[in-house]
């Protein structure tokens, strides 16, 4: 048996940054994919509370600065190769997604093109007052 | 409210490789993170089964080549900017990762370290009859 390294992701891995995917410790559903670098996910365990690194803003990125839907931290995982990170989480609020959706992932790949199967739970313009960018 | 794009994962994004994560469709578990280009990604919708790119390997990884456990796909999603794929799989042999857990997560992020919080379902040496590279 491999021994288990005693560290936590390999930021090494993946230019600084790590994909951490955002579970909901309740129902399971699967949240959202974001990216981490060291910072953020060293924030993120300092603070309980979900932080990642975005990419197109090029800075870390406080889930739910803006809208107040933050992600209240209950675990942290890695995977086998240090270089995913899993976290199970509350999402306050109730979506994730900030089209409004539970989950990002509210569409489905069909035969017969994309379906929405997610389940809206605000309206971004009552939310989001600036443009995000 | 934005238009849907009826087209799937942008591959364009991410240098044509997108993650993908795979969850258990009854437990909810998430089991693994991989990527997927075009080609994995239209092979997994027309055989039903997940394949994923390697990219240590730079080539196409039918997961379950070797271990005979693969991940009969029960339904594929898209996030919100199409630049993450989710499938919700049935795993073979009950364990995803290849050292013997149902979920590559199988350790948690605690103040003393990692810790093994997964169940082992099988053993790799038994599973893997040659070296992974």
């Amino acid at each position: 048996m491999p021994s288990i390294p005693e560290t936590a992701p390999d930021f090494a891995r993946g230019d600084g940054l790590l994909p951490a995917i955002a579970q909901d410790a309740d129902s399971g559903a699967v949240l959202m994919l974001a990216y981490m670098n060291a910072e953020s996910y060293a924030e993120t365990l300092s603070t309980g509370r979900a932080v990642y690194y975005s990419r197109s803003r090029k800075r870390l990125w406080r889930k739910g600065e803006e809208s107040g839907h933050v992600q209240q931290v209950q675990a942290v995982y890695v995977d086998c190769d240090r270089d995913t990170i899993l976290l199970k989480v509350h999402q306050v609020g109730g979506a994730a997604c900030h089209e409004g959706y539970q989950s990002c992932f509210f569409r489905q790949v069909t035969p017969e093109g994309l379906r929405i199967v997610g389940r809206k739970v605000f309206d971004p313009e009552k939310v989001y007052t600036k443009d995000r960018g």
